[in-house]
């Protein structure tokens, strides 16, 4: 069973929070890949956290995992708090396939995107 | 002449602004789209700030603004500190077509693009 999460890092403001959530959950409904589900976890503020929400999916069967940083810039979190969670679980299940992407800013269609807002 | 410019948040880590200004370098250098220059401002902590930023382009000549902001939510500063700056910038110069574009996380090919570092 093939998993993709998204992970923020969360905020106060829980209405951010859900349009991450949201975000997931129309790519779970979506049929443009081959995960058996999509999912979102959180750095701080939000729930569940990076490592409740990489267990929970393991526990339900998740035999691979791809950890997406929903993230614009290589910060401190992308670079170390994010993969430091993801890290945790590895040593905790290490037969389960759990691999860090790269992060959101870094997409090479990210300049697409600012041009199909910017043609409003 | 119509300029767009992507407007962040701004961080204490140079590098992260730098990504910012790096993705406005290379729109301005593409031929994918129709704007004479491409360039980036910040919220606060980088320069040049958002009403700087603007009156420069309209000094040189800038008569179209688009400004999208480069943040993923919807959050207090989408929502209301960057247009309260730019609309500083209309007051100034109400002869100049202004206009505040949607804000990154709410394009709809954002799905796409997390599919895309999702499959490495």
């Amino acid at each position: 069973m093939k998993v993709l999460i998204l992970v923020a890092h969360g905020s106060r403001r829980e209405s951010s929070n859900e349009e991450v959530r949201r975000l997931a959950a129309v790519l779970d409904a979506s049929d443009a890949h081959d995960f058996d589900l999509v999912d979102s976890a959180f750095l701080e503020l939000a729930e569940p956290d990076i490592v409740r929400g990489l267990v929970k999916q393991i526990e339900n069967g998740a035999t691979e995992i791809r950890v997406v940083p929903y993230f614009l810039s290589a910060g401190r979190h992308v670079v170390e708090d994010v993969p430091a969670d993801v890290e945790k679980v590895k040593h905790l299940y290490p037969e389960v396939d759990i691999q860090m992407m790269p992060y959101l800013g870094s997409a090479s269609a990210m300049g697409g995107l600012v041009l199909e807002l910017a043609r409003g």
